[in-house]
């Protein structure tokens, strides 16, 4: 046996709105093994909070407004998980913007299905590998659909069978085309149908897209190896299922190219919960905080 | 009370090779309600099989070839449930060949995949609404997998998530394609991908293409109800789900238009085992004994 | 072929209050098959269901009283599906009361759990085979739990794990005790603890007696055999499981004799919207109605 | 912010005979984030195996025995997660023999069963509150019938519905008769029926007894908080459900009283991967290495 000496770091405090929700349960879940940052204040009332090192928003779409104005005046760093403030703050997926959210007091975390589309797409349309219309399908668990039981998320509407909703008009449609237009510098477009499938945790992008040139199966491989290399929370690779990402903050990542048909196809699997919700709003506020922006994070792809 | 007096038809026997897959099985449990088909000889010798008014082989891939040869000769119609003679025989699709299955002594039903894409992308192929090459993004119950015990159709490695699986290269992307290229009279290609999804029975196909011309959603719903108006089995409208489809013989399908895009989106539910195989199989088997097309085969979406 | 000649019988109506539950949606997917009874009002107008010649009460547990009274002087036959009546009416489990059914012109249709637990154990009580207490550990799909969304019948609460709800308190307790009671002619007691199971449809009961004298497997097998020998719709034998009966109204019993301990085990399965709900019903009212009991009604043991 | 210093203390190193399947494979994702134990020769090589500070044998039943003597003669310690060495070597449930599995260098992890049987039921038999046969309803979730893929455990087999299997005849009946008969220092008998229920990870009993005196809810709620008082692995409460303990090596006990016929009723929730599998075998190997019992372990009953 060998015997170790550290110093451990400084404690965090994270005040919490709204942990009566999925993702505000996650955020708690996490915490409780995070080593530098700690729950503090759970509550809406922004005094409370205003005391934090840092706040999470974890409530409903179109209650963040408000409060995230206060605590701005306040100077407190603040994770909003919400839809409300994504187009005014800075976008909060730190595989495309990891500098920036650093330096930021205000960031808006992506939403689940954005999270993995984006992940899946921003390489190819970075390298200019694809053509500027790409088709995205996804495929969510029920949690995606929030706690609130209504006729669409009861086990006997949701279970035992899939279907698609939201077609062409998800909110989330919108943003993954700002995103990727500022990636490429051009205006880029996407067709994006999401589906409610039979399980809790769990969203799988499938997006398809048009060659610009030829690419092999090889090329595409390095391409995104290449652009992939060190992230802490993406994996390419064979065997992506969102089965084994339970409780984790990975993305896995596999394309496969078709050059006779002129086809990039390319999945992304996530826990929407997790690096689709609480886990990606810590690996922000490690950012934003200065730690490292694994810590406290899962990256386990080994669950049954 | 209202007294009514009928007239019964006549019997027909059928023969069934394979009846221990889940097609198979699938085909006894639907001809147990059919009132003028019953199954007789279930065996996989031939000369029990010839005495059959026709014949359904649901054997593995593979075995059919030799069977079949020998009930050709044998001048007994028969319908194949595999993947082996759909290249050399009547495709048996009764919504686009219905005149020729029915004068046809050698069917071969369709994949399940291919079913619901068919009957999806056909309507806007003919019509020439969409460009030559489409994306079929679809999602199978874990019955479609077969009844074999493996490494991935346990409960342990299907359930609670979702994954890809054979993209870029399943052997329904070619039968996809030749059917949609005989519709359109001009090469059609598609990039398929399917996903196991955690139910047994039901499968969905989310299809996209891109449009020709401006088509509004108006003149998209307009297009497809004239199309399938009439048909006992495709229907067309809001709340395509597999769940409500258990056990029927009915394909639900809804379009969308995004005309700022460019893009239409067309989704298609089906029980695989019904519509997808056996259902389907009956189908054709009712239309080339000169039956009424619907007879024996449950409409049925209202299951819970 | 043969051809056959048939008098086609009378057509009866049905009058539905209620169609909106699981239960009254059931009662319509099952007469939509009937060949002799056909839902026509569907309606909570109690003159407008009076026309019928027989009515289906799927009310909320706690509506029926006041709409049955009305319907019992228009002397019209009804069968209620809730638990408001169960100790006043005729207890309409066939396989017990089957006379006094047919006799009877207001039946109330057993509650699902009892249903089962009740087809498990009668015969034992009646031979006297076993103590006068015993216990009954239930399985229920979610769809026993109502249409109602609540916090309970999410798919995200109730998916993926199990659960026990309502021990010694569940009102099908009192149910299965009178029952029972009646049968030995004498008091008899249950504990009985319910559970939420991850599945839509199906129940199972897996219930416990003590002997009162030894009694070996084969003598087990024999006296259920000779009790539900030409019963339609329970059937006895191994392989006891939800999943074949799927929209069946057939009810599966297994029994384990442990003579060393003394201990009798007993396993009961049904659909619990079909043998434990509209099912049933529609059994009670063929036998109100004169018609052949089992009219309409599946009896399939083949589901995938 | 607050900053601490602390010590951190040796490592140990785990040797993992079977690694492949779910036992083995869910011991290397809990020791990926002990403190002190780490997975370090990974093989059923006998020597290699000797050179670890602990050896863990998860093989297939049958397969234990030889391996296992020979790290005995080498005075490794041992925890084995078979059937196999249960009679003989030291019962390894921790919160029954602490003191003894601390001492020995020999321990058989119980089965998941009668892990979940054993914490509901000895406390009662102990306190000599219930009679000497007592039934046990088991609830397992598919993983606990092993990886190996057969016709029970696919997906269209376990999946939308329950059923019982190997009644009468299970081999941890056995067990948890054994262990409770020395609880008691009398005979003790159960009847024990498990049922295989459609989710991946989860095992619930709900075990029933007969009362030897009146007790009521307050006394029974105090006599197992007392019981389990300080216990980190034991949680007695309301909300018993195995959805909520996913990963977590925590029992959650409830029990209610039917005074008024005798009965005693208790459910206890498990993880059968953890409490019942690879966590207990760590929760032992901590206590065998002198660690603190809970280190490395989560007691998360969180998990949505």
């Amino acid at each position: 046996m060998t015997v170790l000496a550290t110093t451990s770091p400084a404690i965090a405090t994270a005040g919490i709105a709204g942990s009566s929700g999925y993702a505000g349960r996650e955020l708690h879940r996490l915490l409780a093994s995070h080593p530098r940052l700690a729950a503090a204040a759970c509550t809406a009332d922004t005094r409370a909070l205003a005391d934090s090192d840092i706040v999470f928003l974890a409530l409903p779409h179109g209650a963040s407004g408000e409060i995230a104005s206060e605590l701005a005046s306040a100077r407190v760093p603040v994770v909003d998980l919400s839809a409300d403030l994504r187009a005014e703050w800075q976008y909060g997926l730190p595989e495309l913007h990891r500098v920036a959210i650093a330096k930021s007091g205000a960031v808006a975390n992506p939403g689940c299905y954005a999270t993995a589309a984006l992940l899946a797409l921003a390489p190819l349309v970075a390298a200019g590998a694809i053509a500027s219309h790409m088709v995205v399908d996804g495929k969510s668990g029920v949690s995606g659909a929030g706690k609130k039981p209504t006729d669409a998320n009861t086990f006997c509407a949701a279970a035992e069978g899939i279907a698609p909703y939201s077609p062409v008009g998800h909110h989330h449609q919108l943003e993954i085309e700002q995103q990727l237009s500022a990636v490429a510098g051009a205006p880029q477009t996407v067709t994006f149908t999401p589906h409610l499938a039979p399980f809790t945790r769990g969203l799988l992008v499938t997006a398809y897209g048009r060659m610009t040139a030829p690419i092999t199966q090889a090329q595409l491989d390095d391409l995104l190896l290449d652009h992939y290399h060190g992230e802490p929370f993406v994996s390419y690779s064979d065997g992506v299922r969102t089965q084994s990402l339970r409780g984790s903050n990975l993305c896995q990542i596999k394309a496969w190219a078709d050059p006779e048909r002129g086809a990039v196809v390319i999945s992304a699997a996530i826990d929407n919960l997790v690096k689709g919700a609480a886990g990606q709003a810590i690996q922000n506020a490690n950012l934003m905080l200065g730690f490292d922006e694994a810590l406290g994070l899962p990256a386990d792809a080994s669950w049954l």
